[in-house]
C-alpha cells in the first residue's frame, strides 16, 4: 500500500507522541535542554506564547486586574501553612539550601553558605501572596483585591513533555480577594468564561467548560472550574482552571477585613492559571501530518511571500513586487493588530523553503514568480487545506479580502477540531461499553493504542470508584460540565457503575 | 527656622537613603518582602517597568532581536566552564540541592530526593545559553543569531535596596553570536546606542556612556561599555551594560561555525541586559519632597481626573461630565500609545486624594468642581511644578494641548536632571582636591554625609591606583566616556595619580 509522503515522520497514526516532537522540532519551537525537564523556548514557540500572553493581558486589565510580581522563593515555613497544599506541592519541588558554591576537596564546586530555613522555588503563589495580602487588606474598601502574575514556575515532574508537562513552564497566576463568597464565586466563574473564550475564539480550541469532583481539585481548593479540550490521540487536556478557595487560605495566611458591620472577618479568595501548557494544546489540536497549524489570531507571521527567483530573468524585480505587496499587507489589520507578513528571501530551494513555511504553522503561503508578476496576481495556499489546493488570486482581490481570509481560516480550524470531538465523543450507558471503549485499541492505531475518546456517563460521584477507575484504566472525570455545555447531559439518571441516581453525566477520558 | 510641609519625610536632604525608602512606599510600588532580598513590586511599580520593557522590546524587534526562554536553572558544572565567570558569580548563587520536601524527625518539612548535581538559580545566562547556541549554529548562513530574554534572575545579595540592588530582579538579557569580531562589537555598540535613548528619551535620564575599565568589567568580558546616571545625592547608577565578549564563551561553550572559506572558526559573542534597576534610577533621578514624578512615557496614568464632590449640589453632574472629559482624552494619543485617564471618585477626602496622586508622580492632575463645570474648564496642576503652581484653563485648550504638554512635561525633566548634573559635575586636576571633593561633606547634607558628585580627571589606567580610590574612598572610574560624550575630556594631559601621560578624562563617582 503506497502512502502519501508527509512532511512529518512518524505521522499521527503511526506513532501519535512521537510525531508531536517532531512537529515541535520542524516547527523550530522549543527543544529539551540539557537540564532535567527544562525546555528551552525557541522564538517561534515564544512568539505563539507571548500571543496568547498578550490577548489574555488585554482582558484581565479590561476586568479590573492588576499585574504585580512576587518572590521566585517560598520559605518552606509559608507553604506549610495550609495543610492540603503542601501535601499537594512538597513531593515535586526544588529546594534551595546553600547560597554560595566554593571549592570542593577534589577541586570541583560544592554548595556552601547553608541557609537557615530552606526556600522552595515556587510551585504556585498562594502562600507567598497571601502573606502579603494579609498585610494589604484592611478594610472592605481594599476589597476586591484583584491581582495578577506572569511568571515562571517549577514543579518537580519525572515525566516531561514539551510544553504540556515541564519542570519549569511560564504562566499567568491570578490571586484576588473578596469580602463575601458570592463576590468571589462571581470573580471565579468570570474568569472560567473568560478562559474558554480565550481558549475557542483565540487558540481555536474547542473546551468543555465545567467543575472538578473533590478527586481532582486543586490542593485547598472548595470547587475547581476546568475547561478540557480533546487532543487528536483522542486524550483531554486540562487547559486552564479557576479555583473558589472558599476561606481555607484567608486563615491559614489570616488575611482579615473589616466589614462594613464593623466585624472583622476572614477574606473570601480565588486563584486560577494558564500556562505555556496551552502551547501543547494549541500544537496537538491543530497540527497535521505536515507540521504545526497556527491559527490565524496566533500566528507569529500571517503571509508568507515566497519569490520564486530560480530561472528568473529579472529576479530583482520579483524580489520588488514582494516587498511591495509585503507593505501594502503589513498595513492591514487582523483581530487589533497589524497583519505580520514575511518576505522570504534566502537562497535556499523552493521546495525547502516552501515545506519550511508549511511546518511552521504560517496561514497564509503566496508564491510568486515572473508569470504572476506579469499577472498582477499570486499564487496562494492556506494552511487548514492540502498543501497541493493552491490557486491564482489578482493581486488587489486578495488584498482585499485577506483579513476575511484570517478569520475564515480561524473559524475552520475550531470546526474542524469541534468536529473531531463530537465524533469522537459517546454517550454510555453501561460499565461494559465504558470499559471496552477505553481499553480496546482502535484498528486506526499504529504502536500508539488510541482508545475510544470522552465518554458522557452517568456517575453518582463515589469517590473510590473514581480512583479505581484511574488506577486500572488511566480514565479520570474530566469535569461536570456546565449547564448548557453539552446537549442532553444534565438530565437526571442512574450511575452506570453504582446504580445510584446520578443528577447529570460527566465527561470521562484518559487525560494529559 | 520654618520649613515648607513636604509629602515625604524625611527629605532628600535630610536623609536620602530613608526618603527613598518613604517615596516607593508613598507611590505604592514596592515593598520588602519576608524572602531575604526579595521584594515585591506592586502594581504601580511593575506598570511602569512594563512600560519600560514595552518601549525597549520594541527596539530590539526593530533591530531583528527575537525573545526566546531559557531554563531557569544551571547545572554548576556549566558554570565552571568560563573561569572568570564563575569566579564572579559563585560567591552570592541560589543553590538548589534536592528536589522534594518530607517530615523531618520533628514533624518540620525537611529537604530530601538529592540531585546529582547542584543547580544554580541562573545570576545570568551566558553558559546555559551558550549551551543552546553550540547546537544552533553550524554555519555563517546560522549568523548572526540575535536572541533577547525577559528573565527573572538571582543573586545573593547581602545588603539590598528596592529596585536598586535585589537578589531577585526581573530583565532583559541580550546573547548573540556572529561571524566576526567587527559584526560583534557592533552589535555591542549598537545596544549601547538603544540604551542610551531608552534612558534618556524614555526615562527623561541623562547618562554618560563610555567603557568600563578593566577593573569594573563584567566577569568574562573582554570590553563592557556603560550609561551612567546621576541620582540626586550625586551618586552614580550604573543603568545597563553591555557587553563584548570576544571567544571566550565561544571557547568556553565550544560554540563553532564553517565560515565562507569552509573553515571551522569559534563565534564571537556579546551579552547586554537592563533591569529593574532602572525604576530605581527613574524614582532616584526625578522624585522630590513630595514624592514620585514620573515622566509622562512611563506613566501608568498620565492624568488623573479629581471631581471635587464636597458640597457640590450636583455631585452626579461633576462625576458625568469627568466621565465624558476622561472619554476625549482617551482618544488622544502621546508617544505612540493612547493617553490614560483615570477619574478618582473615590469617597475620600479632598486633599487625601490630591496628594495620593501627587505622591504617585502622575504627569497632569485636574481638578474639576462645580465652578470649573459651569466654566466649562479645568483646573490643572503638572507634577513637575510646585504643587501649588495650578492654573484654569478652557476644557477645549486642554484636552487640545494635552499631547504637547505631556512631552513639553517630558522635556523638562531631563533638563531638569541634566542641569543637576552639571551643577555636581567638577573638572579636577589635582589629587588633593579630588580627594576634597569626595570626603569633605557639602554644607547641605543631613545625616547623609553627601559628597561633590562627578569629577573629571586624568587617569593613566593604573589598576592598583583604581584599587586604592575604591577601597579607601569607594570611588570608582564610572567609565571612560565615548568621543562626543562630554566636552573637553578627550584632550590628552597627565594622570593626576601617577603624573603618566593620560589621553583623556574619566568619570569619577561614588556609586550604587
Amino acid at each position: 500500500m503506497s502512502k502519501a509522503k508527509t512532511a512529518i515522520s512518524p505521522t499521527r497514526a503511526e506513532n501519535y507522541p512521537e510525531w508531536y516532537q517532531q512537529v515541535i522540532a520542524a516547527a523550530d519551537m522549543a527543544e529539551n535542554s540539557g537540564v532535567r525537564g527544562c525546555m528551552v523556548i525557541k522564538p517561534w514557540g515564544l512568539s505563539v506564547w507571548e500571543n496568547i500572553k498578550q490577548h489574555l493581558d488585554t482582558e484581565l486589565k479590561k476586568t479590573g486586574h492588576k499585574n504585580a510580581y512576587f518572590p521566585l522563593f517560598i520559605p518552606v515555613s509559608y507553604l506549610a501553612k495550609e495543610a492540603e497544599h503542601v501535601e499537594g506541592f512538597a513531593k515535586e519541588c526544588a529546594v534551595i539550601t546553600h547560597h554560595r558554591l566554593e571549592a570542593g576537596p577534589d577541586g570541583g564546586l560544592v554548595p556552601a553558605g547553608p541557609l537557615e530555613e530552606p526556600l522552595v522555588v515556587r510551585p504556585t503563589s498562594e502562600t507567598i501572596i497571601g502573606e502579603s495580602f494579609s498585610r494589604w487588606i484592611e478594610s472592605h474598601r481594599d476589597l476586591p483585591l484583584l491581582i495578577n502574575q506572569w511568571a515562571n514556575v517549577v514543579r518537580w515532574e519525572m515525566r516531561t513533555r514539551l510544553f504540556l508537562r515541564t519542570a519549569e513552564f511560564l504562566w499567568q497566576e491570578g490571586h484576588t480577594a473578596h469580602a463575601s463568597a458570592e463576590d468571589a464565586m462571581r470573580e471565579t466563574k468570570m474568569i472560567h468564561d473568560i478562559y474558554v473564550t480565550l481558549a475557542q475564539d483565540v487558540l481555536a480550541m474547542p473546551v468543555i467548560a465545567g467543575e472538578k469532583t473533590a478527586v481532582e481539585r486543586f490542593p485547598g481548593a472548595d470547587n475547581t472550574f476546568t475547561i478540557e479540550a480533546m487532543m487528536q490521540d483522542r486524550k483531554a487536556l486540562q487547559a486552564g482552571t479557576a479555583h473558589f478557595l472558599g476561606q481555607n487560605f484567608a486563615k491559614s495566611n489570616n488575611i482579615r477585613f473589616t466589614d462594613k458591620d464593623d466585624q472583622l472577618k476572614h477574606v473570601w479568595t480565588t486563584s486560577w492559571g494558564v500556562s505555556t501548557r496551552l502551547v501543547g494544546g494549541l500544537l496537538m489540536t491543530h497540527s497535521d501530518d505536515d507540521g504545526f497549524v497556527c491559527p490565524p489570531r496566533l500566528a507569529p507571521v500571517h503571509v508568507v511571500l515566497l519569490p520564486i527567483l530560480f530561472k528568473a530573468d529579472n529576479p530583482a524585480a520579483i524580489l520588488e513586487y514582494c516587498e511591495s505587496l509585503a507593505k501594502e499587507l503589513s498595513a492591514l489589520q487582523f483581530a487589533g493588530r497589524p497583519v505580520e507578513v514575511e518576505v522570504d528571501a534566502r537562497d535556499i530551494s523552493g521546495g525547502e523553503k516552501l515545506w519550511s513555511w508549511i511546518k511552521k504553522g504560517v496561514p497564509v503561503r503566496v508564491e510568486i514568480g515572473p508569470r504572476d508578476m506579469a499577472q498582477n496576481a499570486v499564487f496562494m495556499g492556506r494552511r487548514d487545506k492540502p498543501h497541493k489546493e493552491k490557486r491564482g488570486v489578482p493581486r488587489d482581490e486578495f488584498v482585499a479580502t485577506l483579513p476575511a481570509l484570517l478569520e475564515e481560516i480561524q473559524t475552520s480550524l475550531f470546526e474542524r477540531a469541534l468536529a473531531y470531538r463530537k465524533q469522537n465523543t459517546r454517550t454510555i450507558d453501561t460499565e461494559a461499553e465504558f470499559i471496552e471503549y477505553f481499553t480496546a485499541p482502535s484498528a486506526k492505531s499504529g504502536p500508539t493504542p488510541i482508545h475510544g475518546g470522552f465518554a458522557l456517563s452517568h456517575f453518582s460521584g463515589d469517590e473510590a470508584t473514581e480512583e479505581k477507575l484511574k488506577k486500572e484504566h488511566g480514565v479520570t472525570v474530566r469535569c461536570i460540565p456546565n449547564e448548557g455545555q453539552l446537549d442532553g447531559t444534565h438530565e437526571p439518571g442512574k450511575c452506570i457503575f453504582t446504580g445510584k441516581p446520578s443528577s447529570q453525566r460527566v465527561v470521562w477520558a484518559k487525560a494529559y
